[in-house]
């Protein structure tokens, strides 16, 4: 990989990394297609009913989660860099259109490198401050995060990519 | 130009639109060359007193500005897109490597083109809300942007670049 560096500081970030035996490809897949996204990308029994993706710097991610009683979450987010089958950034400081967001959390960077026939994969939570870290911690940030891998990994294995 | 428009929204944004008789290879310049910058970023009396800029995106632009009273105003913000010649976004949104930022105001966007030997300069202030927008205005967005650009292009001018 030829890209920069990403710079994680432990005490403001959060890490999830893992190598995983599907091709970097179909993950890259699984992460920019709606309608692979929203299969995998709530931890089940939530579900994702409605998912849109404009894939370009500036460009919006907006997706609903509905909890099992009913309750739907919107989440909206803009892409940062698109640089596919590498680096995926995300933001929910920006809307799309580099519109300043009025709920600003965290950047999302999703970092993917050939292994093999696998992938390295490594998801990155960047906040501004060691409070939203202990609050996305507390929201279940591994184990959320962690799940919904799992999932995407049994999707693509069900070769629904 | 092949970039993507940028959507502007009235009641949110503000714009300087302004045809300036110096080339986009020279205003390209003075926009990213920190020692260029610290001449005419800063409307006069005030003055930028130290300045430095990571150009690419994820990178930092830093900058002090020094009212003509000796109170220094420490800015810091994020490169989104760097397009040479043609288009440049920074948001203070963010920090450098897209960390969310404890201030969030707006972004900025420097649309270029070339007009014969000159260049139609137009500046895109993103804001998230109608009063962010309402404040920078108060702040003196046109006049200030306005004054600096005319600065930029007497430093231009004078040759110092």
């Amino acid at each position: 990989m030829s890209l920069p560096p990403i710079t994680i500081d432990p005490k403001l970030d959060l890490v999830l990394e893992r190598d995983i035996d599907v091709p970097v490809e179909l993950v890259w897949r699984a992460w920019t297609t709606p309608e692979h996204l929203r299969h995998w990308f709530a931890p089940k029994p939530w579900t994702i009913t409605s998912c849109s993706i404009d894939l370009r710097p500036g460009g919006t991610l907006d997706f609903v989660m509905r909890s099992p009683e009913g309750q739907e979450y919107p989440n909206t987010g803009c892409y940062l860099e698109v640089k596919p089958f590498e680096r995926l950034i995300s933001t929910d400081t920006l809307l799309g259109g580099y519109r300043p967001s009025p709920n600003p959390f965290f950047t999302a960077i999703i970092d993917l490198a050939r292994n093999g026939e696998g992938t390295h994969y490594r998801a990155i939570a960047i906040h501004g401050d060691a409070a939203a870290r202990q609050k996305h911690e507390e929201m279940g940030f591994h184990n959320g995060w962690g799940t919904v891998l799992t999932q995407m990994v049994e999707y693509i294995k069900a070769g629904r990519i």
